[in-house]
């Protein structure tokens, strides 16, 4: 059997619940959710790599909202989109704008008439990002119920304050090509450690995302980082009662080292410390630009205390066999190469420079399958058709 | 008979003259083009909530050029030329800049090689927008009768200095639907009143156009604003004249109170007076970045003087029955939400928000439906194939 | 026979190797090779005309990266993937960064998961801008060669600091069309002569690119500068040998009136000494604003020594009959119209102004016709295909 065949029995095996819902968050979502839009990730993959269309769409468009700078991402939604047919416009907000209310309301509703997806990033302030979107929603619903908008457009998570699931999943499928399928993930150790970074204010919810996403496939996930440098509570105790469900574990710690020891993926990655980027957003709200400078400049000089903390050969050597796959969302800060110091060796990153790459080439198959599994109702049926000999 | 049908019928049985033409300003254009544009827009409403696809062109680019922001008009022409099956590519001028002349002619071409629609908003300044849009329009009738454009792009006023006549023709649909047909609009009272607003320099295209739109549709339309806050007085002169010939009237008071008086709808809404718009101008021409300032302040307190122009509740229980329909282009400036004072009392814009986004809602097929008059020679022909079971 | 049916039998005789190529630089690819693209872009040209459609992708993205300003380009390349069935993404970047190195090799691969085609314009810093195409092409190989782009996206130099080949190969299209054929070329003498301009900096890949494609047809090409505005040497080195080659001639003068002397073409235009386009690029790399001004004040001084090289009518009555064709890139500095003194006079340029469009509408079908033989194994069999009665 084709390895598309046996993707399509299993997901004929599960039972998802994703016609017409948004993917915001990956722990809003069961198991079998997870499964199937992975699934789906790996076989619109396939087709393409056939070079089989995978349109579902006669006309419509595709609207991202960008409320953080982004390449990888901003291309990943643009390729999906097209590749399912539809028209990709992007909607300029200024950056720095924390917008809610009759605003968002209304905006949501207005570009909406022929839109089918909503793509959003707003990953900036804590306690922001995902509230802006579940409000998009609710406007969306609001006017597709009475009949304003005769589709109702399926939002798509492109990176919150709390999960940046379309990252996580393309890690996740990266580790389930690398080590050979769902199950050879039990009991592989993954190290999600901070790492330095001469930069300042990284989201959290890679970290976030990452830690709650593993934990769901059994693996035991190692969550490490310099005292202060927390994420949001709920992110740990939700990652914890995962691993107790799944039979993995979940365990954090404040030393590199030892989050590496035996590790079979290190994933090491900088971020700011949650009460940071709360203070921002108060200081952002009050307007008090002196103020976010100096939290900037103190924010920089703390993380200088911790610059031993970096992915370097000594480090790597720690892991099982010396040989873990090194995980990124890229761009990795590389010492020597962007930075004089940073979050990875220049050695090992470049020995791990094209698995990184096929882990990004995953992000635009699993924001498709987002929408596929949104948008079709009969979606085994419907990759069979598209990866039958002559679909079209 | 279906309403889809109803239209069909109703479209075969005018004589319209839009093949092949651009379209600028209501007024320019006969009862039968306003109508078979507004058949069209309402049919491919219909396909569209029926998920049939309304795509008349293989391949091809439209243009929008925005000399002014825009975030309502500008995702209904993108959701407008996408449905039609175009590709949508933006010319980003600098907004501050007036072409003419040579650039303009040149420009026009280079762009249109491909090319089968441009939207130009340009509503800032008073004698330019219009006399812009005429420029480009000759630029391109020049490159096509020579044969340097195998087609010639279509015009689409996406708000000029005179008129927003895809604005006015989607309220008028509103109003069609809301009391029910053609006929149900005669004798209807609608007040087109100024309001205060805390900003400066908001158009008269959206005035001038309700005033030269309803009038042809038998409607008793009322005018009202401060003395000063003048319209372009041939577009008062052309509204007397529409009204005269289609059995409504035309009325212009200096009163708020008496415009609402009896009235069943209600369209409150800022907007600069014409000697200020005519001013500014003149100082951006020269350069004169202090006049500016200064204009700009002389303005928004001259606003103030008129702060009670507000569509409160008590103001709308002088309307017929107390309930006349809100109509607004949106946003608003609501009190208490989108600042202290505005356009529109809270509790009457929450009342009245769908109907604003039912009436936003016609815009993108207002736009294609422009386009598609201009592009299909047998309009109707067309439509009943689309409307067919499979039309694909 | 028809016109489309020649350019088929003359395709077929040629043996071009273009299929799964970049277009960078005209002199790297051999005669078949550019004769082929043209008769391309003159056969989709037709097909347009005929409003018989070209597509050749099912979906798939082109991505534009505009390293300096660019309208008749940018909606060149925007109207030729369009045609070709693709989703046009632009990829901003800081307009004057000279990324290198890891960045380039990532973003490459980054952005080309499902892209087909990128098309650069970097043509500001001499020794800059080839080596940055060179660099994404090396890219995009190594992620292809390594399985992680299922397809290589096709490079397409939209004018780099070298050559400008859809701009000269549209100004070629324009000379075959006005004489009558390629063999119609041989022996014509063709000016390519600076011209002065008010402005600063413009690339030298114009004169570069026309005096190295010309002399390949059999022309008699002659450069014509002030002392000190040098191109790059080798391209002059180049010119000359293919002019050997041809059977043509290239000829080096400081004389624009020697130039024009019964020239049957004349292409006047500005551009910036090599030597101070060089020093530039240092200044930038060093961040030395002060120098870069200076540089600037210097450059227009030296200028304004020149203004009588200009396209008058009186050095136009120096040309063969008087009467040479005028060809230029747009957009012309025009005295008395952009400027008070630039390259043309306004009555010259006003009457080859129709020209210059023609010459412009070439562009995207060349862009179109070099994506299209890199992408389509059977070029001949697919236009044949296209062109039929009823291709769809």
């Amino acid at each position: 059997m084709t390895e598309f065949n046996k993707r399509i029995l299993e997901l004929e095996s599960l039972a998802p619940d994703l016609y017409g819902k948004d993917f915001l968050l990956t722990w809003e979502n069961s198991l079998d959710n997870l499964k199937a839009v992975m699934l789906v990730a790996e076989m619109l993959q396939m087709l393409h790599k056939e070079k089989k269309p995978w349109r579902i769409f006669d006309y419509g468009l595709a609207i991202s909202i960008f409320r953080d700078n982004s390449t990888r991402t901003r291309f990943s939604f643009a390729s999906a989109v097209n590749g399912l047919g539809l028209g990709l416009s992007e909607l300029d907000e200024v950056k720095s704008q924390i917008a809610h209310g009759e605003t968002v309301r209304e905006t949501a509703n207005m570009i909406s008439f022929l839109t089918e997806v909503i793509g959003i990033r707003d990953d900036m302030y804590p306690g922001e990002g995902h509230t802006y979107m579940k409000e998009v929603a609710e406007a969306v619903n609001e006017g597709h119920a009475n009949g304003l908008l005769a589709q109702r457009p399926t939002l798509v998570n492109l990176q919150s304050d709390l999960d940046h699931p379309t990252q996580s999943m393309s890690d996740l499928l990266k580790l389930k090509d690398y080590f050979g399928g769902w199950d050879a993930l039990k009991g592989k150790k993954i190290a999600m450690s901070w790492a330095y970074s001469p930069s300042y204010g990284k989201p959290l919810s890679v970290p976030q995302g990452v830690i709650n996403l593993m934990t769901r496939f059994g693996m035991d996930v190692v969550l490490a980082h310099p005292e202060g440098y927390e994420l949001v509570p709920q992110t740990l105790d939700s990652a914890k009662a995962f691993a107790t469900k799944s039979g993995g574990s979940f365990t954090h710690v404040h030393d590199m080292a030892e989050a590496f020891k035996d590790a079979d993926v290190v994933y090491p990655k900088s971020w700011a410390p949650m009460a940071v980027m709360q203070k921002r957003t108060e200081l952002l709200k009050q307007g008090d630009k002196q103020g976010l400078k100096d939290i900037e400049l103190h924010c920089l000089e703390e993380n200088k205390r911790h610059i031993d903390w970096e992915c370097t050969e000594a480090m790597m050597q720690l892991t099982r066999n010396g040989n873990a796959l090194y995980e990124h969302c890229l761009p990795a800060d590389i010492s020597d190469v962007s930075c004089p110091r940073g979050e990875v060796a220049k050695s090992v990153f470049e020995r791990y420079r094209l698995h990184t790459y096929q882990e990004a080439g995953f992000k635009p198959f699993v924001i498709a399958a987002m929408i596929f599994n949104s948008k079709v109702q009969d979606v085994a049926g419907k990759l069979k058709y598209l990866g039958s000999p002559v679909p079209y």
